[in-house]
Order: structure tokens, then sequence, then C-alpha cells
């Protein structure tokens, strides 16, 4: 099936029309009218080929949601119509000790949404900037939101499971005092996520003019962390900080602020190293650095449930595909609150 | 009370004999006649003033063994004529949640058996290298070991507990895979004690002539940490892996042998920085980077209790006080198997 979607030629080619081919769905597979798609800032590292390894044509996207159009003959929890979300991950090996737990995103055979190997052509896979998508039921979660929500449920396909994971992996939740660091597309969702969860959230950012909207977020304290005095006040307070800032950055500042036992938790990889860590620090209090990467798919259900059942979505700005470049220039500039989201009709046009 | 002691006036100048005072025992105290007394790496470090804050004279030692020659009116668990130990802590606040719940270690008011601040003469405390100590009871651990492995039982002290804490808390034990790394004095330890909680031991050295003897140690593996190969062969296997090398080196070549949800645990800071390590390793797998000191005072307890039970002790060499400069020098050239303890009785000479 030849299907309309958005991509690029080259890393330093802007994305641009063009036709993709989506499998037939075999019998495990559900076909997806996409509605919606959230831009997430790896597309960008991906495209451009900031990352080693973009096989092109590229087509980014992982925040998928959409209406069922197709089932293969053995898929008996989806139908023609559900309201349905894909994210960042279309297949795994199935049988590996990560899988038989549930956490797919740690297997080894992980094949993500876009630019890893398939067997379909052209041999790599294609992501969410398309009219469709053809994917094993196993990685198609189900939407509960109303439909009016839609388009803000995009992001929380990849924003969403990769603060969600992590905060419960280090038990966020009533009594529990909890960073997160960066007010972007991660970090609003890890408020968001970490308040309804029941924590008291400090909101770091290194911008006083984000103040106000991280508490609109439901941050109850925010701290300006170039401000050294403030940054003090909350020294071996928290039990967990949550970093979604990729870019390098003093660790130190936030590891004195754990408690014993307390761990920052890093959710993106700096294209450069950050100065490296302070041994003292972490010996002193048992602190731990730890890393989490996205969410497997039970977990992803319980966070779409958890996010439906407290009325939580992303802030977002919806975009045509033809605004996507400018999206990616707006998005360098942390010029968006705080997610663009593309509306896929308008790949028909 | 005045008592023979070995310490050093300025940090360029060698160990030599002096007189220091011990307070007379308190209600709550016990005064203890010091038979052992082992040389840890630390020592060295403050004494030298390598670590900033030195205060001289300083007389080092916090791997302390002997008997009990007076007790404190309200000392009940303790006798004259008992076998104690006393490791790296002789106070704390007492009420804080960490010595609540018995790490000691961790509280923000711990005293440090020697350079920490005292109301005692001269002003800061004064460690192992000396006839006797008097510490209040609560730091005070009973030795269960047959009195002739005394000199041997004092390394549990530190370089035990520090090896023994974080294997506990990370769950060594039956069915993990453990790896350590380095074979001095520390890492010795942690071998004997992984094996004996029942785990898969792995140690990891850079000296291919250390191979035999760590397997003697219980390491039922041993890696060439050098060797390429060797290590790759146990990518993403390890539950844990305990890094008790506290020289920089490259954190990244032991973080990708750990599966997920691995840890590192480091249990000494290094002088100059280790290289920052890659953030992707700890992501992929959500893996973590953490430290450890020392460990709580139940903790030691149980640790000797382990130890005795298992007949555990650490390889020592045993040396007059006449020969402490002599032994940080072999010390600093890893000539040592694994630990030096000093005869006390040679101070009164």
């Amino acid at each position: 099936m030849l299907v309309q979607a958005y991509g690029a030629h080259a890393g330093d080619k802007p994305l641009e029309p063009l036709q993709i081919i989506r499998r037939t769905p075999a019998t495990h597979d559900v076909q997806i009218d996409i509605a919606f798609c959230g831009i997430c800032h790896s597309d960008l590292h991906q495209v451009r080929a900031e990352w080693a390894g973009t096989q092109f044509p590229c087509v980014p996207g992982h925040e998928i949601v959409g209406r069922v159009s197709a089932v293969g003959a053995h898929v008996v929890d989806f139908k023609v119509g559900d309201l349905v979300g894909v994210g960042c991950i279309v297949d795994s090996c199935k049988h590996c000790e990560d899988c038989a737990t549930g956490l797919e995103n740690y297997c080894d055979g992980m094949v993500g949404t876009y630019n890893f190997p398939t067997p379909d052509a052209p041999g790599w896979t294609l992501g969410g900037y398309s009219q469709n998508i053809v994917v094993h039921e196993r990685y198609v979660l189900r939407i509960r939101h109303p439909e009016e929500q839609l388009a803000a449920v995009a992001p929380l396909l990849c924003a969403g499971i990769t603060t969600y994971s992590p905060l419960r992996h280090w038990n966020a939740g009533p009594g529990k005092k909890i960073g997160v660091v960066g007010i972007g597309g991660l970090g609003h969702m890890g408020i968001k996520l970490a308040h309804a969860m029941g924590a008291h959230v400090v909101a770091f950012t290194t911008s006083e003019s984000k103040r106000e909207a991280a508490k609109e977020l439901g941050a109850d304290e925010v701290v300006v962390s170039r401000n050294a005095e403030e940054m003090a006040a909350h020294a071996k307070s928290f039990d967990f900080i949550l970093n979604t800032v990729a870019a390098p950055h003093d660790l130190d500042a936030f590891q004195v602020l754990l408690k014993r036992d307390g761990a920052l938790t890093l959710v993106g990889a700096p294209a450069s190293p950050h100065p490296s860590p302070n041994v003292f620090n972490l010996i002193m209090k048992r602190r731990t650095i730890a890393g989490s990467m996205i969410g497997g798919i039970p977990e992803t259900q319980e966070m779409l449930d958890f996010c439906a059942e407290h009325g939580i979505v992303a802030d977002i700005e919806l975009v045509r595909v033809d605004q996507i470049n400018e999206s990616y220039e707006r998005m360098l500039k942390g010029d968006v609150k705080y997610r663009f989201v593309i509306d896929n009709a308008t790949l028909a046009g």
C-alpha cells in the first residue's frame, strides 16, 4: 500500500512530501490511520543525521495516535474504528527476559518506530509522519481519553512514558519530594505526572521566566538553578530527581540536593559528555546516577490509563506537515509550549 | 590518661612516636587496650595531608581491635576483658533518620575515628596507632572470632564493612553474578565476602599475575580488564559490580558489563575525576552508578558475626610501629597481600 509521508532524503535537506510503502497487515498486525503525530527532539537528531546510522529516506515520528483501519485475522483485542496509539517501539524479540517482563524497551532486539532494520521496504522502519502505519498488535496501545483530546494525547507515547516510567520505578508518590529538571517536552510531562502521583514536585529551570508556567503545570515549588542560594536551600532533601536536560551540564549541582539513597535519573544523552560527576557526592550519601529509556508496553498502557483517569494530556501546538521544518527551528530555540503535534490530515492536501 | 601513639607532626614528616591524652571513660564509654590496628590507604592520604583539613599532630588508624580495659557506669553490654573492635566511626548525632536506622555512617554529624572535631584534647580525634582508645559504647563492636585470629580481624572494621555493606545493599547472594574490581585491601575482602554470600564472583584485575591469587580468595572467574576480548565475553551479564579502585579509570568498560538494572558502585573517590561516564550506557539498560561509604554500626556487627561464622578474616602482614613509614611506601607500590596490620604491643618498646 502506497501512502503519503513527510521525510528527508539527506541529513542536510529539509523534510518534504514523499511516498512510502506499508505492508499488508499480517495475522497479528493492526493497521492504523494516523490522526496526529508528536514532534520529538529525537526526530530532529535522527533526520538531520546528528545521530549515527540514519538511513534515507528517513520518516520520523514516534508519538502516533489514530484509528484502527484494518486488523489481521488473529487480532482479538483491537477492531476497526478503535482509538489507538503507537510509541517508540514497533517490535522486539518477544522471548527474552526483558520482553517476558514487559520491558520491551530494554530488549536487545527492540525495533524502534523509525530507522530500525525491518524486512519491510525499504529495509528500515518509517515513522508517524505518514498517513498510516502497520504494527504488530503487541505494540499497539489503547487510548481511553475523549476523542477531542486526541492530538494532545500523542506526546504521551514518548514524552509521557519516558517520564512516567522512571517516576514509577523510583517510587514517586505521596510523601516523596521529587525534582524535575528542565521544563520542555519531557519536563512538562514529568511535572504533570509526578504531581498526579501525589508527590511534592519541585521544578528546576535555568529561566526565571518559566517560574509561573511551571507552577501552572503542577509544580509545588520552582527553583531557578542558576541561583546558588535557592539551590542550597534544597540540599539533601530530594528522594528522586528526574533530569530531562540533554545538553551537557553540571550534575553535581543536583546530586547534592539528594537525600541518602536518592537517585538522579537522566533520560537524555548529551551529544558531548557532562562534566564528570563528583564521586565523593555519590559515596557520602549512597546516592546514584541512573539512566532510563522510554518504558515497556504494559507500562505505556498503564500510563495512558493513568492519564485518562487524571485528565492529563500534553500542552501542544498543532501544526501542518508543511510547518515541520519551521517547527524544528522553533524547537531548537525552545519556542514551543511544550510540544508540536502534526495534524496528519494535512498530508492528504 | 597519657598513652603512647605513633603519628606525624606535618604532612611532609614521617610518622614517629608521640604521646597523646585519652579521656577518662564517661558513663557510656568503653576504654579499649588496642592489640592491633590495620593500615588503611585513607590513613596515608590523611596523615600526608593529601586530603584537605588534616590537623597535626595526626594519629591515623580506624581498623582497631583489642580488649576492654574499663567501662563507664552505665555500660551494660561490655565488660573488662571482652574482645572488641572500633572502626571508622566513634560518634554521631544519635537522633537523625540515619542514626535511627543504624546508618550512622551517613549521619551529617558522624565523627570519624581520626581527624574529626571532638571536645577531647587536642580538639580532633586521634586514631588507633595508639595504646588505647575511649569510645562511646554505641560505636564498639563485639568480636566473636577466636583470639588467635585477632590481628587479621582488624581490617574487617574498615575494608570488611566498606565492601560488605554495598554487597548486601545491592543484594549479592545465590543466583547473582557479582564483579569485584581491584584486588587490594578492599577488593580481596569483597571477593571473600561475595563468595561467602553465595554469589558467582568475577574478579577484575589489570594484572595477569593476580589471576591465581584471586581464585584462591574465592573468585569463580578472573578477568584481566586490559584484555578487551575477555571483557566483551561478559557484556550485559552482571547484576552488580563493586569497584574498589580509586585511581581515575574508564567506568564505561564496566558499565557495559551490567545487565538491565545493574549497578556499578564505587567505594573509592579518585583524587582527579574519572573520565565522564557515557550516559547512553546508563539509559540503554536503566543502569546506575552509585557510591557507598563504610557501613552503619548494626551492619558492622552483622558483618563481624557473618565473618566469624564463615571463618573469614583479612590476609595480612603484621608489622611493628617502627615499620609504618616503610609499610606506607610498600602500600603505594601495591607490595602487600593484602593489608598491613600494626602490632600495637610494639608501641610500648
